[in-house]
């Protein structure tokens, strides 16, 4: 296959996840997701809720750039940055699906990446979310709101782009048209690509 | 297969027309992009010039819903509602691609109907119309501007939506990144989808 690593970056309660794993179960090939915090953690000796928690913390930080030489890193900037040797390690190791993360920045210039993008519609979203969490729609609808800007923190804050900008990908994907299963078989079939 | 008609809108530049004409070819089943014109002139009793002039000038109109009864239509209007008519004509026909239009919108609700949106860097996009036009880059960008500034318009007027917002589309497929053929690759593998 063309493509060795295939990153999903995706809308909260789109699916993406979910999609991200069955990908990675038809090509027979790893899937990461909560693994990376894990191993982010083990790599930087901390705990993996501390990793989440820092993860979940962006929302007040300036653009960084890790390529910027600094004195002194906060202790966020230096999870960050052993959460991108984790991903620069996977994708070596083999191919794979990697989940969020901005893996998909973190990998920037290899050309055997293939970059994705889910997003749904917002009442779909709240659906799923709702199910997931039982939960009533009105909650969902915070939540997804909650975690749609943390992700769009998070990307700013490490990528200095804007989470979701078509450029940034090669596929956008429309799970709440294609259906979880048909957006998953699509990037399976990208994926075999041979041209 | 799946999905019997597809979709393309796409910027100017991004090779869309291209990208349709090899998924057509690549499936044997029929391409429709001039081909509107001519019959949407046909049906009219208007020339393809009128047509094609019509369809450039909707920068400065308001958003028009066809389902909403009136008591008179602009000739522009009117040459709208033909090209509807065609376009759900092509689809009812059999097998084909459609490129433009917001054809996506025009058959909004069938559900053998793939909706793609290709797009690319603004500099791959450039080098194209530049080679296309034979000028100068900053002449092509100039036209790229207004190529996009019109197709956003008339998509407005006619649809009420946003051009190149996500959730009009089932995929946004980046031509820059995947290349023509790999984006035309793309969608006939995705269009196979039996699931």
């Amino acid at each position: 296959m063309k493509y060795k690593v295939i990153t999903i970056s995706r809308e909260y309660g789109s699916g993406g996840r979910e999609i991200g794993r069955l990908v990675a179960d038809r090509l027979g090939i790893d899937f990461y997701d909560w693994e990376l915090v894990s191993r982010t953690a083990a790599e930087s000796g901390m705990s993996e809720e501390k990793v989440k928690e820092f993860e979940e913390s962006y929302s007040l930080l300036p653009f960084y750039d890790p390529m910027e030489p600094r004195e002194t890193f906060s202790v966020e900037d230096r999870t960050y940055l052993t959460q991108c040797k984790v991903i620069r390690d996977m994708a070596d190791k083999g191919p794979c699906v990697i989940v969020g993360r901005a893996a998909e920045h973190v990998l920037e210039g290899r050309d055997n990446v293939l970059t994705t993008f889910v997003y749904s519609d917002r009442e779909r979203r709240i659906n799923r979310v709702a199910a997931a969490l039982n939960t009533t729609a009105l909650e969902a609808d915070r939540k997804i709101s909650k975690m749609d800007r943390q992700r769009s923190h998070y990307y700013h804050h490490y990528t200095g782009n804007t989470w979701g900008d078509p450029p940034n990908y090669h596929v956008m994907l429309n799970s709440g048209l294609l259906g979880i299963e048909g957006a998953a078989d699509a990037i399976v079939r990208i994926t075999q690509n041979t041209g």
